[in-house]
């Protein structure tokens, strides 16, 4: 303790780093508001507001203040142990300034900028099912991701900065080799069980939903969960996401369909899981750069495991279905959990992403990762993308060409650059070998899940992965709660045996 | 143009300016966000990052930079016209860093934590009506407006320091005489109306209302009126009020009663007011210290003229009736134009400022003028407050000693320090004057009220109130639209005549 009380430099950076981290939070809440309240007239305002908050915010950052303290700072903690909470804030201090300070802080300010109205542009282009009048906007976002790349710099591929700036010590090749063994694995797999689409019936998922009764039953889920609402809120948008602007405000939001299908259930719980890490992190890493999930790829790995191991599992919907049928009566009194829950598993290629099943799913983020390539090393102009689309659509999924809408305007993430897409199949992989964990740990998870019980899987995330915050590299805090790096092999295993169990293989 | 063009020193000063606007509107957001969606577990993140906000952006203000560019920027607009945009714009910022210089910034900061946590302090204190809850709060804020009030300096009262700082141009003195105006003429006409109250019947504002009726109605009045809803959204809070975030997102909220007495209409018209004068500020002046109210009295000039001139005027129920019939249907299906304007406009004495009718209203706030003043000056013990409450309110109004939530608990201003309530009565004063003016402009304005035609009169106060942003004093601007600088007469005559027709006196 007398260590600590004594690292003066350290404290004064911890100051420096809480106002840094107020002005993010502060746009993250600004970016909420834009998203679920904001009325359409206050886009130009908010951009002017975005690109304000965050120019100071990197200008505060790579500051010769915050470079004199660190450096001072790196001396003090010396001989300190790896995973203290103090070598670890400045470990990561001094990663994310060397990151910080190779980017102009008018391109943080573009960037910014350019990503509040691209937002209010792609709803109305995505509305009018228009890609072609969201091409300026995006040509400003490729742009604006190219002049990124080149300023963080990288050997080979442009795509190799934007890795490093979302998962630190991961490289393309090593992603790349993760999807050559996911592409070898699935596409032959979606082929056959297309064939036998017959196996499972899911014609319950179209059964009517009403839209009052899939909020309250979403909230009551994710409330038993551990989604701490005296914490947190839920809220609708058109694309939902989570929010956290401190460990007592972490929001989610969801959105309402018309059927079992669409219904807000299961994005409410994806968005919880995503919520309970942040809600996870212990104060002590509070307004410092620790503060906040390792990296998007392990915060996917917490709404992964959420959405689809827990919520699109048997013992879950042994569990949920009374829930289920006390909100919506009649519509689904003559629905047993197998039926149910083969449906909820059933493989459908279909046309988007968030609606996906799992097993389709990581072609669509392939999908992207290569378009997104193709843009970033000028192989393919953004106007031809809806054509670049369709033709992978048709080889990985066997569909044919989408209404713009359904195809690359489904998504909002191209206001705000590129590189968003990996961490989600990176959070498959991480969610199915930290489940492989768990359950070596929980042997009996399966009952406890049946029985509506889920803090000792809340417990266990807690532990192994939330009270680290930012603390690890990707590699490091899987190697640590499972004892391997990221790997494939727990995912394609796992959903093997699943699509094996839902549609009768042997 | 060729003048405006050359002022490099104003156009690099209206940069520097803008962000400092930028930080100042994120955190006016995330305060209407702490009314409106946070959850209670983010209030001590919420102070944190409303702290660093403020402390940002008044550090910037009085950063020698700005002194720099401010002195350049004044000998560059010498022989502007003394209204024209640069010369106003240099002599305001002028004003106001002259001001803000003498405010350090760690009492910037103390300011805006404790008005935060003080804030969820006083939403407990109120739900239990508890004034010895808040007393701690209450110590904390008033020593923080005598710090503020000593920073700045006054001769002779602490409150000229605060009055100088909110309605430039005006001093204590001048308010104390326009108090005793009022006060001469009210007190005795309460009591004189309180005898007569047999002659009006209100009982009709007892009647149910229902509360989706009551919104959807306040949302259709206040469009009707000329809010511009593309530019601004209306949501509930427990304390109504108008947030503007820009040009293009001014917001107002309500809240909902059980009855016509208490119904949303009123209050949101009153907001709506606000929220119709930041509208109309020009975008030439936005992202400057001229784009706001002149002064928070000339703001509530406008919410009060919408309020009360308008929306408690008989010519106005004579359009809004039909729409309250289509709303509540037989509910008020017996009900005349006559027996509603008499009701709205009955003089009762009541414990809540924010309900009271318009001739006891200024009570209230010379109430909490003369507590304000006696906490101030050190005469007057925080925890003794709900004594001297009762004392004025019996002496001003007739009423015993309410429960501390109907009394000092009422308003939740205190919770960001004193000198507040003074704007309200201006407002009062100002709103009378402004609609003689506008009377003598538009002779046929009450034909035009019963019509539903709103617009002549926004046009009016476009021209001679809104469009001049923050140019003028309080003063300056009253003399300029009316010919006279503030008084009470305008005010005391519109009075006598309303309660002449109401009570049928001669």
């Amino acid at each position: 303790m007398s260590a600590v009380t004594s690292l003066s430099a350290l404290a004064r950076l911890r100051q420096v780093l809480g106002e840094i981290v107020d002005l993010q939070r502060a746009a993250e809440l600004l970016q909420w508001d834009q998203e679920t309240c904001m009325p359409p007239g206050g886009v130009e305002d908010r951009a002017a507001q975005l690109a304000t908050l965050q120019r100071l915010a990197h200008q505060r950052f790579v500051s010769a203040e915050v470079s004199r303290l660190l450096e001072r700072a790196e001396a003090e903690v010396e001989g300190l142990p790896y995973d203290s909470d103090e070598a670890s804030l400045v470990r990561v201090t001094r990663r994310d300034l060397e990151l910080a300070a190779r980017v102009p802080s008018d391109l943080v300010a573009a960037r910014a900028d350019a990503a509040a109205r691209a937002a209010a542009v792609w709803r109305e282009a995505r509305a009018a099912s228009d890609w072609s009048r969201f091409v300026p906007a995006m040509e400003v976002s490729v742009e604006l991701s190219r002049r990124l790349a080149e300023a963080v710099g990288y050997e080979e591929r442009p795509y190799d900065a934007l890795i490093r700036m979302s998962e630190p010590g991961l490289t393309t090749a090593r992603v790349e080799s993760l999807f050559a063994e996911l592409k070898a694995f699935l596409v032959p797999l979606v082929r056959r069980l297309v064939d036998l689409a017959d196996r499972v019936d899911d014609r319950v998922l179209d059964r009517p939903c009403d839209r009052d009764a899939q909020l309250a039953l979403a909230l009551e889920v994710i409330r038993r969960l551990g989604f701490d609402l005296n914490r947190g809120r839920q809220d609708l948008s058109a694309h939902p996401f989570c929010a956290a602007f401190g460990p007592g405000d972490v929001r989610v939001t969801t959105r309402v369909g018309s059927t079992l299908r669409d219904s807000a259930l299961l994005s409410s719980v994806h968005e919880s899981g995503h919520a309970m890490y942040e809600q996870g992190i212990p104060r002590s890493l509070d307004r410092t750069p620790l503060w906040g999930g390792a990296s998007p790829g392990v915060h996917e790995s917490q709404s992964r495991l959420w959405e689809n191991l827990v919520g699109r599992s048997r013992p879950f919907w042994e569990w949920c279905l009374p829930r289920l049928r006390a909100v919506l009566g009649e519509t689904v009194a003559d629905v047993d959990v197998d039926l149910l829950w083969r449906a909820l598993n059933k493989v459908r290629p279909g046309y988007v992403r968030v609606e996906a099943d799992e097993v389709t799913y990581n072609l669509h983020v392939l999908l992207r990762f290569e378009v997104e390539n193709e843009l970033l090393e000028g192989r393919l102009r953004t106007v031809d993308v809806p054509d670049a689309w369709a033709a992978r659509l048709y080889d990985y999924l066997g569909l044919e060409r989408p209404a713009d809408a359904l195809g690359p305007l489904q998504d909002i993430h191209w206001c705000s650059g590129m590189g968003h897409f990996v961490g989600y199949t990176l959070g498959n992989l991480i969610a199915a070998q930290l489940m492989e964990a768990v359950r070596r740990d929980l042997p009996d998870l399966d009952r406890r899940i049946a029985d509506g019980i889920f803090g000792d899987l809340l417990g266990w995330l807690r532990e192994h992965v939330h009270r680290h915050g930012r603390k690890f590299t990707p590699d490091e805090l899987v190697r640590r709660a499972t004892g391997s790096p990221i790997g494939a092999d727990p995912w394609i295993a796992y959903v093997e045996a699943k699509v094996a169990a839902v549609y009768g293989l042997t």
